[in-house]
């Protein structure tokens, strides 16, 4: 597949930038997290001034063929439902990113069926098809569809690149979707499947092993290769797929990228795969209570900012954390100094 | 003492709160802490439609006798010039709560010196003293001062709730405070000192050495009571005092209280142990860094919002989680339902 130009940020800004945020008056360290992101937005960004700009959620919605197996509570046509209550502005995502000022985007990747007319400008078509192909028989993309999927997810987030966007996050609703990722945990960390599979949208005991026997079983059937494309072309969701594009071209724009939750952080483990400098660019907004997303974040060595066990998916954990990065940004530009405010520094 | 009218918030309501919580269309409990904070802030408040109106920090300053003693790494005089620095708007709260919405009142507890005129407007002098007593030596306030002290923290407190506020954080400055919060959190949890004495601002090890060496001379040579008032106003500070009235008189008129870090929670540990029935109605902001907080917050069951590093006090922890409480009433009051969205539920 197509290299991004994905360049580590350049480190000969990085004593200015300690050096400005420990003349700001507050003991040395004393902010913690909010510190650790002031320094990295500044470096994504090449500045000790740096600024969040059109911030934005895209989320990405799509079908998945392994459903009709009964691996989610939730019946399959609820990925449509809950694609129209986007539209409809009444989603957890809605009302977090109009508290936070973040923009929204649906996209349809894959998501069965049409959309009433009357909602059709609030969702972008991308729909490669009517949902995935089921995994436990065939490959759940074609090599050609999930080559242009990321395509698109990239192109997407140049959009908002173009419109002056320089911090995104990305969200996702599939039912089953948490099958699909849990597969690409199991392939590309390694991690034994009793690990990585959950209850998603709340499974109980007897669903979750049904669940861990269906993609057991698919993991058994699979004679591919392990690198990220390949686990992703065959168990991947086309809002994986784009999600893999986005955060791949959000780097090669230098854009600061919020990693929401379990399913978010499998595609951004394959992009990963793809090229491990995206994650420079990363911010691990929120650890989810899906069981295998702590697993998945100290794989990828990544201290979430929040910790509320949420597991909602639709990026509702970037977009809760957003005001964490908000805030870093604001000490950064808006604190005194120990200099212009007259105040003593300590021994 | 005065007794404060706390009562515990009715039950009554209880099921319809948590009904209208499950029908937003999401699965069960899938907001985790959120879903947590929506339900306490309507019982609080005996509505399943709550909201926040003008939120307020208070930022109670105040000096120490104990200061003389060499337990911080800044000098006294800090406490003075970060309360200049309040009142110019450059300090990390003033950025935090701009960013938020939250109004900021400056008080004077106790500080050493006066404020030039052009600032006087900006910070309420609420004065006890010249800050307090060296509690090595003789207690740190006087029977009446304490209970001035915690009456005029409920004046103010009860001025911003007829102003219309009714959520609330606390924060605090004054160099020092952290040795007055450890003696107070180990007299109220009979933690050993050794749990109770932290970094403070900054001290190295060997500074660490010394305070505990100090405070545990200041204990030793305790031989009062050791009930919440009794400690206050053996060990605490001014700034202590009043938020101890602040949190009782916020609980008396049902409002919201973010409970910031380690000082804070020390005022929070004294009042609780005075009227245990404030807890209800708060909220715990932030883990702070400093060492015994985590053990505070254990001593009390209480599960904080944020763990970020955070350890620079000025209600820093309270501003900074404060969307999340918006977060939350802002999803219980703006989401849909199953029914209206016709979202289908799960098995």
């Amino acid at each position: 597949m197509l290299k991004y130009n994905i360049e580590n940020p350049s480190k000969t800004i990085e004593n200015k930038i300690i050096k400005k945020i420990n003349q700001k008056t507050k003991p040395p360290g004393s902010l913690g997290k909010l510190e650790e992101i002031a320094h990295q937005v500044s470096l994504i960004q090449q500045t000790t001034e740096p600024t969040i700009n059109n911030p934005a959620i895209l989320v990405f919605s799509s079908d998945h063929g392994i459903a009709k197996e009964g691996v989610s509570p939730f019946p399959q046509e609820v990925t449509k439902q809950m694609v129209l209550n986007f539209a409809g502005e009444g989603a957890a995502i809605n009302v977090f990113a109009k508290q936070h000022g973040l923009a929204v985007s649906i996209i349809d990747a894959g998501v069965i069926g049409e959309f009433p007319e009357e909602y059709k400008s609030k969702i972008l078509n991308y729909k490669m098809a009517e949902g995935t192909q089921n995994f436990l028989e065939e490959p759940a993309m074609t090599k050609i569809q999930c080559e242009e999927a990321i395509k698109k997810g990239a192109e997407i987030t140049h959009q908002c690149y173009e419109k002056g966007c320089n911090l995104i996050g990305f969200g996702e609703m599939g039912i089953a979707n948490t099958s699909s990722s849990a597969l690409l945990m199991h392939f590309l960390t390694g991690e034994p499947l009793d690990i990585c599979v959950g209850k998603g949208t709340g499974l109980d005991d007897k669903g979750v092993l049904k669940k861990k026997q269906i993609l057991a079983k698919a993991a058994a059937n699979y004679t591919g290769k392990d690198d990220g494309f390949s686990v992703l072309q065959q168990f991947g969701g086309f809002e994986h797929a784009m999600m893999v594009g986005g955060f791949l071209k959000a780097a090669e724009n230098k854009m600061t990228v919020m990693v929401d939750g379990f399913n978010v952080t499998a595609a951004f483990l394959t992009a990963y795969q793809i090229q491990p400098e995206i994650k420079d660019y990363c911010l691990f907004a929120h650890m989810s209570d899906e069981k295998g997303h702590r697993k998945m974040l100290e794989y990828l060595k990544a201290k979430p900012l929040l910790q509320l066990g949420m597991r909602l998916g639709e990026g509702t954990g970037a977009a809760v954390a957003f005001p964490l990065v908000q805030s870093a940004v604001n000490f950064l530009n808006q604190m005194t100094s120990f200099e212009d405010a007259g105040v003593s520094k300590s021994d």
